[in-house]
């Protein structure tokens, strides 16, 4: 199997006929069309295998997380997504791979309404670099610079769950215990929040997606709006099987920390909550109200009992 | 240095304000605006380190690279080149790498007057992919599916001069020898023929770029746009450099299924072959008729005895 067959076979499904598209796979470019009076939002996302997912990952869920992690940082901008690229090196074209691999992209594709119009298949270690775009009306992205002094900050669905099941695949924990099965879930297919993003646009002052952890992800907006926040762990919202599972010395950690939650960090006037809280629940997603923006600078965190945490230990910044 | 620190110092410089960028790297996406009447040109291409430039190919040269073989698609697609996106998996956090390969990148970026927009960086076995997009008038962008029997093949420039480099590089040869340092530039720093693609633009019915070799670059025109073609082996043009270096022998391999040409293959109406060449003269380009589209299918080839010249051992297909 050469290249053009293996595209052929795994990725032109993939792609096909779609609003927007001009030309899509099987030219020096893919040709797009944004409509008028649309930005184009663009995001590239790299997945190593060992490192932002277990090796032993299932190929169906590898697919799925690569273009997640991609349409989550759309999500954050209030687009709709649209097109992406998959650029993606493995060390052999092994079918059953394959099939999985492309059947778990297709799968969040669909549901998502974006189309494959490019990319490039190599040989190498498993690599996978998504690029991702979406639209926008124009001006009316959600930045993370507008976070105001007075905003609610809220999060969307559950936080933990994620660095949780990570810690218990780590530790060889049986992953059909208990309420494990769907913090796997969290881990492998996580849900970007398409809907949410753009149903909270000209409503949240500012939003990023939580890829690296609750803390080190807001301390982005903060720094990006010039503005503090203080945050409040006993309000951090968490699932069943978190709240049975988490050992309570982890707690904080994972959720402050954890990082691969994929949920929506807004800000929000505390006159738009309960619209925002109305839309989201229209759409069947849970939005938290986790602390406040202050003037000032820095992010503090309060614990269960009332007192100072510090972050130091929990902060997660992969070197590059 | 964590991945914002090497961000702010090797790729920020690259970045910064520019034409249609709302938005530049530093929130979840980057926010563009085509302006209207355009199409956007999209392409993504992988680098692996060891498959698709040797490992000791200095750090600009890999940057440089990098970008020119995106831009070398955009180029194909007569599109005008405007911004990038960045995935680069690196090993280590190597400033003295980094300020080399940012460098590479930032050369080729300014000349060409492309913008980075985003992307990711992370630890890994060195792999760069590239995601660049230009802008086309609607409807103009140079397909690989025009082509019409009758047509002229023109080429840019000289072909083989970098399949040459790599086969003496491997051989050991001395780089310093003779013409090998102007092969090995064209080896190292391709330069995408962007100004050449926008000028054939309602010129060329047909166009490709030059990467996997003439061959099988020009074979998916062909079976693109349905129909065969015959070209001239006597007729590729080659530099002083590759006539005084290449061995008789392997000639016709290097110029047909070298690779790494990076050069334009057009298909080109005979009335209009004159005003073609008038406007890639006035860029200082050489362009050379090598043969012409024909009715039916596939490639033929006469070799410069006049006979038959069998390709099935020149084609060159990574797999995957």
């Amino acid at each position: 199997m050469d290249e053009f067959e293996l595209i052929r076979r795994y990725f032109a499904p993939l792609s096909g006929p779609a609003e927007g598209v001009m030309l899509g796979i099987g030219d020096d470019c893919a040709l797009l069309a944004p409509p008028p009076g649309y930005e184009l939002a663009i995001t590239s996302d790299t997945l190593i295998s060992g490192r932002h997912f277990p090796e032993e990952t299932a190929p169906f869920d590898i697919g799925w997380k690569a273009l997640a992690v991609n349409l989550s940082d759309l999500a954050a901008m209030g687009a709709k997504a649209r097109w992406f690229t998959l650029a993606l090196a493995l060390p052999e074209a092994n079918e059953s791979w394959l099939a999985g691999f492309s059947g778990g992209l297709k799968k969040l594709a669909d549901e998502s309404g974006v189309h494959l119009v490019g990319g490039d298949t190599t040989r190498g270690p498993l690599t996978i670099t998504i690029t991702a775009l979406g639209i926008v009306p124009a001006g009316g992205a959600l930045r993370r610079s507008g976070a105001q002094a007075g905003d609610r900050i809220c999060v969307s669905g559950t936080l933990g769950d994620a660095a949780l099941a990570l810690d218990r695949w780590r530790a060889g924990g049986d992953p059909g215990a208990d309420d494990a099965p769907s913090l796997r879930a969290r881990l492998d297919r996580p849900t970007p929040r398409l809907a949410l993003g753009e149903a909270l646009r000209g409503i949240a002052h500012a939003a990023i997606d939580l890829s690296d952890g609750l803390a080190a992800d807001l301390a982005h907006v903060l720094e990006a709006s010039g503005v503090g926040a203080q945050v409040y762990a006993a309000r951090l919202p968490a699932s069943t099987a978190f709240d049975r599972l988490a050992p309570a010395a982890d707690r904080a950690r994972l959720q402050l920390a954890g990082g691969d939650d994929y949920e929506l960090c807004l800000c929000i006037a505390p006159s738009q909550l309960s619209e925002a809280r109305r839309r989201a629940a229209a759409l069947g997603c849970a939005l938290t109200d986790i602390g406040e923006i202050e003037a000032g600078s820095g992010l503090g965190v309060v614990d269960t009992h009332g007192a100072p945490l510090a972050l130091s230990e929990l902060g997660y910044r992969h070197f590059p």
